[in-house]
């Protein structure tokens, strides 16, 4: 009965850690980890406990954040037109990305380089069967592999983030650019 | 005198350990100043003395490595055709970037959000020159504001550099790849 109600404070504490730091993170990407134990209501050392550093918590929020999105782009309509189903997808990314922009300059600061993207597997997966779908159709181009193609769509869509932050696009501008940019990217070249 | 000596060391010391580090960097992005002092045969007091801070360190090293390039960059014959042109400075860019790689992962790492994009300045004008010309000649997209051109350009050629650190493609592929991807991406959109 103690461990179960011990094992339930955890799980409670666990929820109530991932919830402040979503929304402290999501405000400020540098925000302590005191700050965080603090929105939570637990003391610094219930935090450490389930989450021994910084990075660890960060890469958690994270992993909820994508699972969250997940459901959002499983919602996609990916069917008919490659480049029409490419474009919805890109929307609806773009919305996750600006949604969760401060949690991802936060994890592109704390994670060690590559988990970021390790941690959007899913999502590219995604993106990968649809390029597949459209270079089978001969609608996107087959002269560079897929999975470069998706590197491209990730760090073009991420740094359009990146470019919000410094002020030089705005958050609307950003779905019908990255579009743009990727569609021509993407496009068969023509024959010479 | 001994203020001229004491300079003198001063300055000796400095070039002594930004070239350690540079060294060490390009090795292993995670290595500790303990290490660099070692290299450089200096004691970390005075490593500590003149870059406080390991970040301050990486940024210096940077800024060093970004000045070399500038003199290679420089050579790059960027008259003729923009296309041409284009294909030669992300050819002689590409081969900074993959020469720097370490050293790139290091300053992501260490260096405060948006900061490596601002020690790129002077290559991204070079680069933006570039585009403005190409888009007055019609060879290059105007429906989209060159500084997103140029912004895609920096994050296309990064993103290859982790591709390769992640084992994806080869330093090799890299250069085609980019080009193939950026030429496409700039060409200006067929009228519907």
């Amino acid at each position: 009965m103690a461990v179960t109600t011990r094992r339930a404070d955890a799980q409670r504490n666990i929820a109530a850690i991932l919830t402040a730091a979503a929304e402290c993170l999501g405000r400020d990407p540098a925000v302590s980890t005191s700050e965080i134990a603090k929105a939570a209501g637990v003391g610094r050392v219930t935090l450490y406990g389930h989450f021994p550093s910084r990075a660890e918590l960060v890469d958690a929020v994270f992993v909820q954040a994508i699972a969250t999105g997940e459901e959002t782009l499983g919602q996609v309509d990916l069917t008919g037109d490659p480049r029409d189903a490419l474009t919805r997808l890109i929307e609806s990314s773009w919305h996750l990305v600006d949604q969760y922009r401060a949690l991802l300059l936060a994890a592109q600061d704390a994670l060690p380089p590559g988990r970021v993207r390790e941690l959007h597997a899913d999502p590219m997966a995604r993106v990968e069967r649809l390029l597949e779908r459209g270079r089978t159709e001969n609608v996107f181009r087959t002269d560079l592999p897929t999975s470069w193609l998706v590197s491209v769509m990730h760090n073009v869509m991420h740094g359009a983030a990146s470019e919000i932050q410094a002020g030089r696009i705005t958050s609307e501008q950003a779905a019908p650019y990255i579009t743009a940019t990727l569609l021509a990217a993407f496009t068969p070249p023509k024959p010479e």
